[in-house]
């Protein structure tokens, strides 16, 4: 089954009800997706999520308070991280690889820090350091964005992951086209009290003192840190100091895109981190 | 016939005998490597020319004045360009990709820019934009390493290439012993006099006046730059530079390594080269 069709399944764990769905090969180690700001089970792109589940697992989840999982939506990233925790933890699963966007590049540091135990390896997309470099001074235009909730998502998602030239937002469309060409099954909006925590806890992330990024030397597992070249959410250079302060991170900034670049270049993406993930010990060199 | 042992042969262009190496499967784009400071055909690495001519002809050269090139080798980048576009004009091959390391790499950008007939796509390791970011304000030891020749080059090479860590150091004695191997019909070090040309270039290359990277915005060729995380002689920011203000331009940086971090992680970088190389149209989203 492919993880665009895959059922809405839940799981009980730390008293919450966990939607959340798994497809691909069982094989190696699982792929744990963490979602953005605003995002459900059904804007994880459905193209990148297939091509990795032919090489092992790949599993979505609703975390604490969004979608379809119950529970009140924690005010912090470091709150949100102990739901990921909570919920890979009653995996059973051991360690598993992570993949985080946006907030949920920010969730998977605070995982990787606090439950190593959980984490073998690091994808980090569209993100950035607590503290970072301009988070907090968002251009004025930027915030309101998140406002312009449509149908499809088109106005919101256009401008927010994609870069304004043709080419870029060419791309937008078709990522749109595939976010939303499920129809059975489709999972719950996010609600107005889940935006606003997760806006606090982005805020907070944001604006923590700034240049004390000593807590990234204390990540040793292996990142890929990924951006586009425009990231107008959590601008570009924080993707550089990620990959400068991780002790073992690489860096792969793509070309005429924004903070979905990965939605921009699916194919290159998913080479980059098949290769990433399925790196034998010996080829890492 | 393998890169590593490829027979050194000559040609005749524009008043200078150029000595070069060619090897490999003739099919695609040849790849045309650019040299750095105090390199000839020999520093080439024999593990990197090999894998890539697997898929294609590899071909290595002395520019004017180097190992056993003819002439007087000039002391501008800008000089060095028009050498490299001699030789490759000569060739009759039509574009070729280039890969430029280090000085190599701003050889290769006022190739594309002058001569953007005979570059199809560029690889630019170990490198910085014209002005670029504290290239003119090396640390002062630095400068200094480039005097440390010994027999094998290791005093020099291991600082200059790789980070100070231990798994830095064993991956540069490796390079070392690799571009070391071959015994017969090496190449003649490159002279004091194209030393001293070459440093002039260099110097006004890194010192011209800073935050005009505006030329860049000229060359539409696509573009993968590499780099090390703790590039010691032309530093790693730079390289983020170079991928902001390039059209097309993909960004790979590696970690806890150095200027030359493709020596580092041979079978990432190869897989990578080879994977912006070998792309096709509609591959390439």
């Amino acid at each position: 089954m492919s993880t665009a069709s895959a059922a809405t399944q839940f799981l009980n764990a730390g008293g919450t009800r966990f939607a959340y769905r798994r497809s691909g090969t069982p094989a190696g180690t699982p792929l744990v997706f963490l979602q953005h700001f605003m995002g459900n089970l059904d804007n994880f792109d459905p193209a990148i999520t297939a091509a990795l589940a032919t090489g092992r697992e790949v599993i979505l989840f609703d975390n604490v308070g969004v979608g379809q999982s119950t529970g009140d939506a924690p005010d912090s990233v470091d709150g949100i991280a102990t739901g990921a925790a909570t919920f890979i933890g009653a995996l059973g699963l051991g360690a598993v690889d992570i993949l985080g966007h946006s907030m949920g590049g920010e969730v998977a540091q605070l995982l990787a820090l606090d439950h190593p135990a959980l984490v073998r390896r690091l994808v980090l997309v569209g993100t950035g350091p607590r503290g970072g470099d301009a988070i907090a001074r968002q251009a004025p235009g930027v915030g309101p964005l998140f406002g312009k909730r449509d149908e499809l998502g088109q106005n919101m998602w256009l401008p927010i992951m994609f870069a304004p030239s043709e080419r870029s937002q060419a791309a937008g469309r078709a990522f749109v086209a595939r976010i939303t060409a499920r129809t059975e099954d489709r999972d719950t909006p996010v609600s107005a009290a889940t935006i606003a925590a997760h806006r606090a806890a982005a805020r907070a992330w944001a604006s923590a003192p700034a240049d004390d990024f000593s807590y990234l030397s204390r990540i040793p597992q292996p990142a890929l840190v990924v951006n586009g070249s425009d990231d107008i959410v959590i601008p570009t250079i924080n993707s550089y100091h990620l990959y400068q302060h991780l002790p073992d991170a690489e860096l792969m900034l793509l070309p005429d895109s924004g903070h979905g670049a990965h939605f921009q270049y699916v194919n290159r993406f998913v080479r980059r981190v098949t290769d990433f993930l399925d790196v034998q010990p010996g080829e890492e060199t």
